[in-house]
C-alpha cells in the first residue's frame, strides 16, 4: 500500500512561488525552524512567547498588550478573532469585495451571527462613505473587514473606518493575511479593535501560524465570556457572564491566559512555528516595518511596469491596487492553464490562476515577503514573455524588462 | 519597547525533554521542516499530502480512506472531530480518568452536546463493563474516550469498547495523542470511528499538526452537514441537509474535499507542519509501528525499574500505565519544584510537574518518541538519583542504574 516513494526523504522541487501565496519563506525562517525543541514552560520558552508578542506590536504598529500568536492558519487567526466576540443573534456588517469578504460572512454564519453584507463588483474597493451609511443601516455590533484580498488584488482603505466605528460604537475587525508588511496598516492610528494576519505573504514565512492583536476594548468583550477548563479550574477563578464560545481551541479568552503572565495550561504552543514566526518579525524588525513595505511598493510596481511594457493589461481599479499581488487579464486567445504549466515545467515559476468570476479570466503574481526582489521580478517577467512569445503572442520583445530597469532606475 | 535579545537569532538551551511531552524532535523530523515550500497545489505538494495520508494510515493501523492533517496542535484534531460530528442536543458519553477526560467534556460543551459522564479516582482506568452499562443507561450517540492520558499516566483499553458501541449503535472516538505509537492502538480491529493524535509525543515531531483518522460510518455523518463556501461554489455542489457545524476552520467535510481529489480550496495547508507530519510517519514506517511499540515498552519499563529500585513508589494502577511516560510520588521532606529546578538547571533535563488532585504531589517522567533510547533513561536515572542524593534523600545508590542494565540484560 506504501509506494516506495512514501518512504523517501522530503525533496521538493526548486519553485520559484510568485503566486499570490504561499511563496518561498525566507531561509532564516526555515533554519529558525529547524531549532531543536524547549519545554512549554521554559524559561527560555516563555521569554520566546514575550519577545514574540513585542515583535508583532511592530509589525501591526500597535501598543496592544494582547498581540500574539493562534496555532494554526491565517483562517484560524480569523475564526478566533470572530467566534470569540460574536455571540448568536449579533449583527455584523461585511462589505465584500472578493473571496475573502465571502470567507468572513461564512465564519460569521457559523457563530450564528445575523450577517448584513455589501457588495461590489470584484475589482473595485469600498467608498468609506458607502460603509457609513450601511452602518447607520443596519446598526451592526462588529464591522467585519478585509484589507487586501488577493482573490481581486484590491487594497480597501481603511484609515477613516476606524474613527466612523468609534462615532457608530462599532467593532473594528480586519483580516490583514494578505496585505500586511506589504502595505500600510496602522492598528492604533486607524482604532482597529481586532488584526489578524497569516505568515505566507509579506511576512515571509510558511502558512501555520496566525499573529493577532486585539484592543483593550475588544479584549473586554471577550473576557465576558471567559470559561475556564475543568480539568484545570481551581477556587479563584471566575468564569465571565456570557454564554460560552462555540469553541475551546479558538477561546481568545483561554489563548489570553496562556500566553500572559498566568501560563493558564490551553493548548502545548507549536513552538517550530513559533520560532518561524518569531524569526519573520525579527527580520522586519531588522529591516523596519516601512522599509520593508517600501520595498513591496517598489518591486510590485516595477512588475507592473513590466507587465504593462509588454501589452498586457492589468485588473482592476489600480489606484487601490495592493502592493505586493498583481492580477493579469489573461490575453485573447491564449490559455491561461498553458502558460502557467510551461512556467512551473520548463521555469519552475508558479504564478497563480483565479477562482470565482474571474475563474480563467486573469493570472495573479504576486511579489511578497523573500520574493519581494529585484532578481525574481527580472526572472519572472523574462520567462512570462518567452512563455508568451512561443505561444504566438506579440509580447514587444524586450520591453517588460526595460521597463522594469527604468522603474529602478537603471 | 524591543529588548535587543528580541533581534537575536533563535538559539534554545540544550535540554533533554523527558516529562509528559513535548519532547526533543527527532532531528530528521527538524530538518524535514527546513525544505523550502512549494505550492498548495503544485504536483509536488499534492503528493506529498496523499503519502501522508498513506503514511498514517500504517501508524492509525487502518485502511480509512480519510486519514488526514488538521493544521493546529493535537488540541485541534479533538475539536475538529468533535465539533464536526456533535449536533446540538446530542448526548455524548465521556468515561473521565483524567485531565484530558475533562477536555473532551468541555469541548463537546461548546458544541451544545448533551455531556454524560463516568468518573474514576485518578490513577485508574474502566473496566469496559462499567462503560457498557452507562452506554445502556444514557443511549449516547458518541462515546468520547481517551486512550493515554498523560496527566494520570493511565491507559485505558479499548480492545472490547468497538464491539460494545457497534451493538448500541453508538459512534466510538479516541483521543489517542499520548498513547500512539508508544502503546498498541489498532482503528480497525478495534472498530474506532475516529481517533485523532499530535506529533509533540512518540510520533517524535513538534506540536502543530494533528493527525486524524475517520470511519466510512463517521465521514458519512459528518458529509450530511457538508456546507461549501460561497466564494468558491459551483452549480455542482449541494449542501447537506443538517445544520451547518459551528466551525469552518474544522469542518472535517470541508478538510476533506481539500485532502481529496476534488482539492477544493479551503486553508492554505502548513506545508512545513506537513513535512514534519509527513517525517515523523515515515520514520515510524521504516522502523516498524509495531518495532516502535515495542521500543517504548522496552525503555519505559527500564525506567520504571531504575526508579523503584531508587526506593521511588510509581503512581496509579501499574497493570494499566501507558509505557511512554511514568508518575513517580514525590517522597516526604522533598521539595518536588526544586527537584525540577535542579535537574533543569545543572542537567538540563525537563521532567514533568503535574496538575489537578495530583498537583505537587507526583512528577512525571516520558520516555517517548525520538527520547525512548537507553542513553536517556540511564543519563535521567543517573541525574534524578545525583539530585535526589544532593537533597539528602537515601536513595540506594547506584541500584537504580543496575536495575535499568538488569532490564536490558546486560
Amino acid at each position: 500500500m506504501l509506494t516506495k516513494s512514501s518512504l523517501e526523504q522530503i525533496n521538493p522541487p526548486a519553485r520559484l512561488l510568485m503566486g499570490p501565496g504561499p511563496i518561498n519563506a525566507d531561509p532564516r525562517v526555515l533554519r529558525a525552524m529547524s531549532s531543536q525543541l524547549v519545554g512549554q514552560y521554559d524559561p527560555a520558552m516563555t521569554e520566546y512567547m514575550n519577545q514574540t508578542m513585542a515583535l508583532y506590536r511592530q509589525v501591526f504598529r500597535t501598543n496592544n498588550e494582547w498581540t500574539m500568536l493562534v496555532d494554526g492558519t491565517s483562517r484560524s487567526g480569523i475564526e478566533a478573532v470572530l467566534v470569540s466576540i460574536i455571540r448568536p443573534g449579533d449583527k455584523v456588517l461585511v462589505p465584500i469585495f472578493g473571496r475573502f469578504g465571502h470567507l468572513l460572512c461564512e465564519i460569521a454564519r457559523r457563530c450564528r451571527a445575523e450577517v448584513h453584507t455589501l457588495e461590489i463588483p470584484w475589482g473595485e474597493v469600498f467608498d468609506p462613505q458607502q460603509i457609513e451609511d450601511a452602518i447607520k443601516t443596519v446598526h451592526p455590533r462588529i464591522l467585519l473587514t478585509v484589507q487586501g484580498d488577493t482573490s481581486t488584488t484590491m487594497l480597501q482603505p481603511l484609515e477613516q473606518l476606524g474613527e466612523i466605528c468609534q462615532r457608530h460604537q462599532v467593532l473594528f475587525y480586519c483580516d490583514a493575511t494578505a496585505s500586511i508588511a506589504g502595505n500600510p496598516l496602522k492598528t492604533d492610528l486607524w482604532h482597529l479593535d481586532a488584526v489578524s494576519a497569516g505568515l505566507q505573504k509579506c511576512l515571509g514565512g510558511p502558512s501555520g501560524s496566525a499573529p493577532v492583536t486585539l484592543s483593550d476594548a475588544f479584549v473586554q468583550q471577550v473576557r465576558a465570556r471567559r470559561h475556564i477548563e475543568q480539568g484545570i479550574k481551581s477556587a479563584q477563578h471566575q468564569d465571565g457572564e456570557d454564554e460560552m464560545i462555540y469553541s475551546n481551541y479558538f477561546d481568545l479568552g483561554m489563548i489570553m491566559d496562556y500566553w500572559g503572565p498566568e501560563r493558564l495550561n490551553h493548548h502545548t504552543e507549536a513552538t517550530s512555528m513559533l520560532f518561524a514566526a518569531r524569526e519573520c518579525a525579527r527580520i522586519i524588525a531588522q529591516e523596519g516595518i516601512d522599509v520593508c513595505v517600501a520595498r513591496h511598493q517598489l518591486h510590485g510596481a516595477a512588475l507592473d511596469k513590466g507587465l504593462s511594457a509588454m501589452g498586457l493589461e492589468l485588473f482592476g481599479d489600480l489606484s487601490h491596487k495592493m502592493s505586493n499581488v498583481t492580477g493579469v487579464i489573461i490575453p485573447e486567445g491564449i490559455n491561461g492553464e498553458q502558460v502557467r504549466q510551461l512556467l512551473l515545467n520548463d521555469f519552475g515559476i508558479e504564478i497563480g490562476t483565479s477562482f470565482g468570476p474571474l475563474h480563467g479570466k486573469i493570472w495573479r503574481i504576486g511579489v511578497m515577503g523573500y520574493n519581494a526582489r529585484k532578481d525574481t521580478v527580472l526572472t519572472t517577467l523574462a520567462a512570462l514573455e518567452a512563455v508568451l512569445r512561443h505561444l504566438g503572442y506579440v509580447a514587444n520583445e524586450g520591453a517588460a524588462l526595460q521597463a522594469a530597469w527604468d522603474h529602478y532606475g537603471q
